[in-house]
């Protein structure tokens, strides 16, 4: 069986390819970069494919994304209901994610920023302790990703609500679920942890309208996809005073561009997509166990709908 | 029965005796900074407490401690084994703890640190995905606050172990007792938590033998006394390159003196004793609670055991 691996991330296919086609020994595992024609490749292994994937892959049956955010495939040209399409699950990505999120809540709730810019002045001053209930956190998307930054808030005794499309169920999270609950959710949240999988419904969540719900001195952490949130009316929330901070790892233009505004407001902390990475060792042995029970016609964890776009 | 409220804190003691007031409203709650001759109490709530307690005050049966370290209680002259002392137990300090510990480990494992740098600098450039098992993480001290900072730490996926004077058992950390098993302990970690009480054994425990015996690229968290670091082998060791950094959050001396270098080092992150403050109502129940049951003669949890020294 023919497979494409077919990654725009810029590193070296070599490694991945090497990786694949030593967990897949059945297999032959082609570069979409070093052929420039069609394989007739049955399966693709993909990261932002490239627009010209399906047209000169015809016959492509099932792609399988090496991360989980899968909104680089669904705008694929001549995508159709006959593609099945995996997305990675976890791959080590959550407990980053976990990572990132605590790492940045801490930074404000804690005033640990502070305590920098105090240390580089050479002063010695004591902020009152925390009063976690000060701090709810809403997190917006319970995916996997979503549900362990969640529960890791949670376990840190912060008081932690969640919203997604379908009601979820998790132990000491309020989950709020579907649209109507949607501003009461908000009502409710200083901290805004977006991780919601990016489709047409979610772009823009995150704007004047939405964000101006926040309780005050709201905080907003974006490890999702640049495109959920829309930049302008954060930074005028800002600058007005009803948000006191962000950190934002995903940009809707990635490099984030030298001129934008993030980049020196004194109120954002922006790291460059980084919040998780896929593992590669890890990523290699879930998708080769994904790609071993498709061809065995098994039933393969991951797929993703067409309908709700993850 | 009288109770003296004793604390060099420096904050003013009203609303601290109005709370202990109102939770014991059959005692009479004096306050040392407002008597200057001996009340005959016997019963004392001390923070820090002035030198000449036990001498102005012969009548104490009991000393009930507003944090987890009992070091300035033990150091009182004429202190003597007719005087139970207790100590706070968590009240709100263990995950304060947990939070300041997962925020240096992160600062330092995920660099965090370096991607302000590079924001600073305008400069996008992803760092390699963490590697988890190359930051085994070592808690030293493994009571109420050590045990959630290693199970906080823990549910994070780091691999981690904890050292105490006497053997602890928790799931997921590798537990190591005594000091036969200390140098085993310091040679597989490789971010050194310090939480350990402060006795005359734990004094200076943190110097140049045992800290150069970290793994390579170590780096120090010490959370509990300064008198357990010796400051200057910290310094020459991470000035030889083979500890990295450190996040401390107490000193020998308090407020740490303007010309110490910690202020100004590069790799020294500090902050001013705040990683985890009591919190005053849960203190204020917590206390009263204690006070009561040792009324009414009953065992009394977080005795401090005068050899142990905690």
């Amino acid at each position: 069986m023919k497979i494409l691996f077919a990654s725009n991330a810029g590193s070296s296919d070599d490694s991945w390819i090497s990786l694949l086609q030593t967990a897949l020994p059945d297999t032959e595992i082609l570069s979409w970069n070093e052929t420039n024609e069609t394989t007739g490749a049955e399966l693709a292994i993909v990261w932002r494919p490239d627009a010209t994937l399906l047209s000169r892959e015809p016959n492509l049956k099932a792609i399988f994304n090496l991360g989980a955010g899968v909104d680089g495939i669904l705008k694929l040209p001549g995508l159709h209901d006959g593609i099945e399409i995996y997305r990675l699950e976890d791959a080590g990505m959550s407990v980053q994610m976990a990572e990132y999120c605590a790492h940045a809540v801490l930074d404000a709730s804690r005033r640990f920023a502070d305590y920098r810019a105090l240390q580089a002045q050479g002063q010695w001053k004591t902020m009152a302790p925390i009063q976690r209930h000060r701090w709810p956190i809403g997190v917006l998307g319970l995916g996997l990703m979503g549900e362990r930054v969640a529960q890791t808030l949670s376990a840190l005794e912060y008081p932690v609500s969640g919203w997604s499309r379908s009601q979820k169920s998790i132990p000491g999270i309020q989950c709020f679920a579907g649209s109507d609950t949607f501003e009461a959710f908000l009502k409710q949240t200083r901290v805004l942890i977006n991780i919601l999988p990016l489709t047409p419904e979610t772009h823009g969540i995150l704007n004047k309208e939405t964000l101006s719900q926040l309780l005050p001195n709201a905080y907003v952490i974006n490890v999702a996809r640049g495109e959920h949130l829309v930049d302008d009316d954060l930074l005028a929330l800002m600058d007005a005073g009803h948000i006191d901070g962000a950190t934002l790892d995903v940009f809707t233009e990635e490099p984030l561009p030298a001129a934008h505004p993030f980049w020196t407001h004194p109120k954002v902390t922006i790291t460059p997509h980084i919040a998780a990475a896929s593992l590669r060792d890890q990523t290699v042995a879930q998708i080769s166990d994904k790609i071993r029970a498709w061809s065995r016609g098994e039933t393969v964890s991951g797929r993703v709908n067409l309908q709700t776009g993850y």
